[in-house]
């Protein structure tokens, strides 16, 4: 998975449990994907000072994700949601077995209900 | 919900935030379905000590979903796949029409990706 890309989904998942403060610099470090820097002369801290916070922040939301892993578990689900879209789109242009299909979506159904 | 599903499905997704100890004495409570007294004789404190530790897990565990929502969300995915698996039951039984059935689950299926 792209580095910034999960780096805003952890945010996206754990961020609240991070302070009103460093919310405010890591959201404009990932999403808003602006420079150490430049958040430094905003927020009016050094950019040692921005630097250190971000890491804090990254490390804070994988130690949640490494006791939690829910990111993980909803990314698999959202895979496998994708695989029934893919299925009955399959079919719709194919018109592949209407059985198999069926069984094919309740397999990945009864896959994502385990995981839930 | 019920009020011990409600908890135990608290303590499923968040009871990696607790401590150690924390862990132990709630789960005694939730999961095992032991009385305050029979926890605190096996722990060896006080009654009321097991009680306080027990409300002080709960407000942690409902604490976190109050900030992060994803059991909310989990169990809204749930009932959508729930809906998809009965949709195919009653398509199995009763041949309605394959079209509809299709887009029925596309619906949902976009519903989730859009929650996840």
């Amino acid at each position: 998975m792209d580095e910034i890309f999960k780096q805003a989904l952890l945010y996206d998942f754990y961020g609240e449990l991070l302070t009103e403060h460093q919310k405010e610099i890591y959201e404009q470090f990932v999403l808003e994907d602006l420079s150490l820097s430049e958040i430094a002369l905003s927020a009016g801290i050094s950019r040692q000072g921005v630097h250190d916070m971000v890491r804090r922040c990254q490390r804070i939301l994988e130690g949640y994700e490494e006791k939690l892993q829910l990111v993980e578990k909803f990314v698999s689900i959202k895979e496998k949601v994708h695989e029934i879209d893919r299925i009955l789109e399959t079919y719709g242009n194919k018109k592949t077995d209407t059985k198999k299909m069926i069984a094919d979506i309740r397999r990945i159904a009864d896959k994502i209900i385990e995981e839930l």
